[in-house]
């Protein structure tokens, strides 16, 4: 069983992700858990803080000689900015008394979370609501592509929209797409849509606004049969929704054509099934996105997920002053002014952490050996119906 | 902690509904959750079986003269036709050599079902992937609704979308809005779309066919600060998102504007902060959908539903026999045209089983009489912020 | 992932279990699981009830044709006495005014639920609290144990004290042993000591006053490697002593030689490390009780379990009037006198169904076929070491 | 909803202790979780490690100014002698090629664990396995400890018995009692027995040999009501026995009288009620330990566990070498000669997480404040019984 968990405040001395059930085995090469935490930083739009940190894993348990263990696979990502915030966010010091955030930002956890908690000063809160915690979830995420990798299943993000502009049609089946995917500041496999993207990021630049967007994920060679129809909370797509909406500022999450399945006669909704020899049972569709019954059946499984606009606006909305109850300009707190190809990034993990699950939960096995010849007698199994 | 279970084929003798964690001294009146049962039922374009049953529940345990003993509650629902089916499907009788189903239909969990587990007949699947389950949810829904209700929160539904035609706007505050919605045979508030809607559910029955379409569910007076920001299994939105993508057909989840905030600028896609005395905190406006954070904000919860059509089509699509791997027409299996109203009533449910949990969760509390102490004195201490 | 799921008053309609994540293809046979229910019942000693009841379960789900579906079963016990409760513990009629139970039980849940939970009457608390619960578990046992059944596991249990009577040195080795055990009234494989613990239940019969004791389980052929070191709540021994401790009345549990391990030198309390071609590595001593870091390591499991003597006499103990506060003697309610061989059917119920959660845990698994398949890759892997 | 989660190995940089769900402002003074720390590393007969480390905690996370945010507090524990290990247990080095562990120790989880995970060096499982990772729990203990101690519950633990020496009966209710545990190298209150203990220790020292024992574990104040009858996964016993059996070593626990309770009556096995104005309800003994149905019932809650002797002998026992399959002398890792000590204070931090969890489940709340106001409205009402 795989779990992970997440600990760390946004100007804290650290984050910390510790995932729990890799099989003994696996190799995880601590740079392709760097490389993803540097994917997650760029993009076109960010804020500067983006430069100040380099996030790199300092993996502290679970692993040795670059084999998973067994045991719960702890790591680290320091702040490098923690020596500003030392004070100000200290465990074992007394509150230095510098002025609590009062003007709680519309779009955040400010308010609600204030009310919830009992607390004064709303930096209690927003340290831990920041996305900066989506960092850990993207160390966790690339333990599990490690994984997913070793039974040939690959998770891939792109940008298919930023406020108003959408990337054109494209065949997403080629190695061309992924490239220009990870070679485009926004991760947008689109070169005129991101110009106008671009364009639009610094319209909001110099407004003092934000944008949000859409990202595509794609997941291939998913085995049949991940997830269950039998039980409300093992279906597939029902985890993955709850782990892609976990993610902070997302707001709907679409499985195959989504929303404009709503708009269709079932003739044109389904994707017909077909048998050739060498294929096996295939579609020449893939309305569904690979989910069919609350299970994954070996098509391309295919979500989009919509972020807002980063509610942090240097042109701040209107808020209240918690002491005063005036009317005041809400904090203004650094940030992003789109951060739609990160959350891409985000996404992935969050898909690979459930895909993970959902595999070791089938397949068994405390070992990749013994998961391997699981999968492998399935397959054939499947093969020969 | 509330819990609930189900089990139950869709042709087997009854569907059973576990609820876990219900407080003490909760009145519940069998008759509120028949009559959420028989709004299930309802709907121009629902397939004969719904005439055969008429849904009621039985109450097996956990409630003594109407009042919740804190034990678990169980409940049966009675297949009203079991008769015709009790060979079929009896558990302790010999396979009577029926043929077996042998055409998986696409949408359905047909064919990635009977893969994973190994079957060879996928009326082993169908039973159970079958939207028939839900009615047991309806009736766990119904409980929590009724404990909801003690702490003056609501949970509705109605149909925004049928195939291509999609209400106009009206304002969900107001009575004769949720009067016109019930009295619907689509639970739908628009009359002049529902007559549209119901002539496009015609030309899908001439046709064979089917539709999907979008559905709402408003929850109202949710008490601020339910789900938390602190860790990405408590945020209540994805909480939500899990609970009603698990219902079958359901293909996404909008929170708010959803999908629509992805093209709007910062400045206007979040709810701005007022205060006066006598509302305390307020918005003007719910973009986000009464969530900020992953926590409820005090106002309504509004998610947007998508249902895809109806996969067991009279007109059946093309697949192929599993023995003699021929193309084939899926099998036909008695269904409905439409079936978004019911998945309204449905949906209620998913959000108020997560509401009723994150209420329980926050408040703690064996009792009703505890537990009302508790939410008064949040609710004094947040007004007094 | 198996998960069980009761339901049912002592004196309601019906008990319910639920059990998911059975594998499909397994054979059940509901003779089996009434087997075990009779089993239950058996036992010098009981109180009057056991003649009223022949629990027979009845099957709603999961099961078609003896086959497991792969959906959740759900399993009804009818209590036959209901016809004279159907009143007093009726959900749907309003309370007719009976007499409330005041004088609470010493050593049951009586005084402490009812404070707990707010309730005047403390039946509301005692009709779950009963030991009448565990016929569900019984059956969702029975279930497991024919999941365990296809793996060559088998989980026994046998009286080894009652009172101050305790079994003398036997194999537990030898089917002679079992057979005996089976055979006995008391099951309890030692006829000299038979006879003088039902003399001992006579003794406590005619003084009003009740028995416990302790029983033994084992699990024979389980696997190396269920539970696992790495988490402490995957570790297989937690998992059972939580499991065994649930049962109402048991106030100890030892794994192996348990209590005697603490006053041993380490130089005599392990067991060493043998290797022959024909087994493998083997044990000559099992003080371990066949787990060792958590896990199992191969060898016979053996627990014993300390059941308290029934806290309902017939001479009752003293106790308080909730309404007046006057001493009382404590409400006398039907019971036995010693419920000792009962309590070993339930232990094996607990124990068979950890054994089988961890089973499909480790080994993952949708189809009996499958499981199988992972099995043995295992164990081939194991005997190359 | 409290949970915990560990990592780390014994050899390996740092243990990692994440605590979640603790309300906010809650104070914790780091000193007090390094004085448990300190405490169980205490002990006549450790080994020479203990003088290695003086553990100490850093926080990571969590706690701001010394109160908790209410996110996930994140605790290291660097290992002290990490720099001599470096190479060994590096997650990140290539394997230098040091020489395998290769015979297993009996008792030990090295042979089932190497199985089970298909390893070829059993430092893979002994690094996870030792009791070096209870460090972590003693962290997590003592934050729950602190937020116990807001509502005035206590947990403590003492040696009862080491080798065949146990204490004399005392009471456990003075002031003195407690001093004189605190104050003992064997955290034993009774002098003459410790010094018996520690002539034992001294003799299995010139024997190479180990020794366990007994300890106790009382907590005090415990609200009425932790737990709950209604479920078997709630009640509160079975919690604690999984808690505390899952500590390396453990092998038995019993609540109040345990095992003993096996031989008497009824009449003479269970705690009569009684009641005055100024106690409410009352007991005059506590047989029970403290736990009726599965609740704590207010009396003092009591349990006993059974330690086994360490299975690391310096005289070591039989094993096989796995690779020649030759008999050979276990392997010799450096370990103490009895940590009985050591594992009372493991087992209050088990206990105190346990308590602190069902708390928090039973009064819900987010912050200390609004929790405070429901156990004090819980406890007036129990008093107007």
């Amino acid at each position: 069983m795989i779990k992970f968990t997440t600990a760390g405040e946004s100007h804290g001395e650290a984050l910390v992700a510790i995932v729990e059930g890799i099989p003994t085995g696996l190799i995880i090469d601590v740079n392709s858990i760097d490389l993803d935490l540097a994917r997650r930083q760029k993009g076109y739009g960010r804020g500067k803080r983006m430069n100040i940190e380099t996030d790199k894993v300092k993996i502290l348990s679970g692993i040795r000689h670059l084999r998973a263990l067994g045991s719960p696979i702890a790591m680290l990502i320091f702040n490098r900015d923690f020596k500003n915030w030392a004070d100000i966010m200290s465990p074992v010091l007394e509150d230095p008394g510098n002025d609590p955030l009062l003007r709680p930002r519309p779009g955040h956890a400010d308010l609600p979370g204030l009310m919830k908690y009992g607390l004064k000063d709303f930096r209690d809160i927003l340290e831990r609501a920041s996305a900066r915690e989506t960092a850990a979830r993207v160390a966790a995420g690339a333990v599990c592509k490690a994984l997913l990798k070793e039974f040939g299943v690959s998770v891939m993000s792109y940008t298919s929209q930023i406020g108003s502009i959408s990337v054109k049609n494209m065949s997403i089946d080629e190695k061309i797409f992924w490239d220009s995917v990870e070679s485009s500041e926004l991760r947008c496999p689109d070169s005129e849509a991101e110009k106008k993207m671009k364009d639009l990021i610094d319209e909001a630049y110099s407004k003092g606004d934000t944008l949000g967007g859409k990202i595509m994920v794609v997941a291939r060679n998913v085995p049949v049969g991940l997830g269950s129809h039998s039980r409300y909370n093992l279906k597939l797509d029902g985890r993955l929704a709850q782990a892609l909406i976990s993610i902070q500022a997302m707001k709907a999450v679409e499985f195959g054509e989504g929303v404009k399945l709503a708009e269709l006669f079932g003739s044109k909704a389904h994707d017909e099934i077909f048998y050739n020899k060498s294929k096996g049972f295939y579609r020449e569709t893939n309305r569904a996105g690979g989910i069919e019954g609350g299970m994954s059946n070996g098509e391309l499984i295919i979500i989009t997920c919509t972020m807002k606009p980063i509610p942090s606006l240097v042109n701040s909305l209107a808020s209240v002053n918690l002491k005063t109850k005036q009317l005041a300009k809400a904090e203004a707190i650094r940030s992003d002014i789109c951060a739609v190809p990160a959350a891409g990034v985000v996404a992935e993990a969050a898909v690979a952490i459930e895909l993970a699950k959902a595999l070791v939960e089938k397949f068994g096995g405390d070992c990749i050996e013994d998961i391997k010849k699981s999968v492998n007698n399935y397959k054939e199994r499947i093969k020969s119906i």
